[in-house]
């Protein structure tokens, strides 16, 4: 009887122990199945040179470097931007292989597809814009599809502050983060809308000339209090060759860049570091500072792939494995 | 007398056990003492303009911010250097208050201490040299008191490659580790001579600039390959507001600068910082590639403290709590 007694609670023991788990993983599993990211950008063509060759007209546009380097990370990415009808199929099917969700992808009968080309230096930091042919992106009204309603992490790509400030608006509910990217050109033409849009978002993501220009200052850190004044309460400072800043408050995280033997193509590596970062936060659902440290090795991981080859072409090449390896290199790099 | 027998091999154990500890511990104790630095280079007048004022004459040269860093670190800096006998006494008291050993400061009856005057543009990345008065230092010929001949650790600061050659061969016995400290205009007139001092040397510091001239490659990791092909087995190459990498071999390791909100003046940065790395080499007297790690990081913390006064002043203020504070900030801005 005694023994018969304790195997009962024995048994009582383990049923709750299971009851339990299933209480706290089950909300993780749905969860992390659920956990939407909305991006909004450009989808266009760009034609490229650099030292190393040069490109007809390739995939490119900030929407579809943000969503293949956030779909690493997320089962699905949903995207809303515009293209003209000269977008080819075999493209959109090669997104859409990669967990990019295209149902809120504009196809403008009879119109054109934004298109950009563009001529990179020897030291691959300053380049020529040779063309940009806006087309589709002229009149562009973001129409967000129900299903993308409950989204919890929006990224605003870069593109006309007046846009990005549609695509929140647009959303019945506020996501969990939102994150902006944008730059100079839209200080210069459109300062008050950007500067509206800066008190809606959460997490501004520039490089350190813009951080310059849009602060004033020319010190990083007084730039970063000035901006943060303005509304996000977090600032990335992207720095190109030199690595990125993030800033909260009083606290600073400085990620190295990977120094590389080569550059391939700059093009989209800012794009790339933003999608990995937001990609690796809704993944990890932790939007401590903390976890954004680790989301800006992660985007920095990305990007450092992302220019080793011409376009997207690299990101549609790695593995989980070569990711790990890489962030493995950021730590041996940054660790003392 | 069991008893006995037991008592004695008991003290015998002890008496051995405290025997072998002093032969251990003893040379150590020895060697921490007498572990000693010598520096070669400039000691000289600076008068400087920033966009926070500007200075009189005021101490400055490549051995004054190197010897004032790496003293931080050790009991007595040894230095090679010369200066005119307008050179104040005071300066000089100075300086051995904070243990620089000047024995071996030539000072020249008659003469003038070498003198430069420059002004910093608002960005504080660039300056334009005003003044340079070589005087004394037109025919410097390094002479090495005896009292210094068992020097560990050699810093060859900023000077003629020629100097830098003489002083090399002006030791008996080759230290344990030699650090040299460049710039661009010896590779403009003195390429060849300075590709002799290379071969001589195991670290070299340069900046990022510098690494691109002397190699002719942008890739800072190429670059770093050529350069180390060249003699250096370990190379240092500083960038300013960006931090500063280093290379052995295939290893990398890249510490951010501490972004700063004002930096008042640069001058003396780049010699504060080698001062305080190779300061840290011979205090530790560990040169493997996790403690030079280490020591960059200390290097750059010293590099941060003398940019927020004009000239070596910060440098003579800082505790040992300062530094250890501060080399906390590095730690948390750089952990992920």
């Amino acid at each position: 009887s005694w023994v018969r007694q304790m195997r009962k609670h024995t048994l009582l023991i383990v049923y709750f122990l299971i009851q339990t788990s299933l209480l706290v993983v089950a909300p993780r599993l749905v969860k992390s199945f659920i956990m939407s990211l909305l991006t909004i950008g450009t989808v266009a063509f760009d034609a490229l040179e650099t030292p190393y060759g040069k490109t007809d007209k390739i995939i490119g546009g900030s929407c579809t470097y943000i969503a293949l380097s956030s779909a690493f990370f997320l089962p699905r990415v949903n995207v809303v931007a515009v293209v003209g009808d000269d977008f080819p199929q075999p493209y959109m099917e090669m997104l859409t292989s990669k967990g990019i969700n295209l149902d809120g992808l504009q196809i403008k009968a009879g119109e054109k597809s934004f298109f950009w080309a563009g001529k990179y230096h020897n030291n691959m930091n300053s380049r020529d814009t040779l063309v940009t042919d806006l087309n589709v992106l002229a009149d562009f009204k973001p129409e967000i599809p129900s299903s993308y309603q409950d989204c919890e992490y929006l990224m605003l790509g870069n593109l006309t502050p007046q846009v990005q400030i549609e695509a929140i608006q647009g959303l019945n509910k506020r996501p969990k983060l939102v994150v902006m990217d944008t730059m100079n050109f839209w200080m210069d033409v459109a300062m008050d809308d950007l500067k509206r849009v800066l008190t809606m978002v959460d997490v501004l993501c520039i490089n350190d000339e813009e951080a310059r220009q849009l602060s004033e200052q020319y010190s990083l850190r007084t730039a970063a209090k000035m901006i943060m004044a303005m509304g996000p309460k977090t600032l990335i400072i992207k720095k190109g060759e030199h690595g990125a800043l993030l800033f909260q408050g009083d606290r600073m995280f400085y990620c190295p860049a990977l120094p590389l033997e080569d550059v391939f193509d700059p093009t989209g590596a800012g794009d790339t570091f933003v999608g990995g970062f937001i990609g690796y936060l809704a993944k990890t659902d932790d939007i401590s500072f903390e976890n954004m440290r680790r989301a800006i090795v992660h985007g920095s991981a990305m990007a450092s792939f992302c220019v080793e080859k011409f376009g997207t072409e690299r990101l549609f090449e790695i593995t989980e494995a070569d990711l790990a390896s890489r962030v493995n290199e950021f730590r041996e790099l940054a660790s003392f």
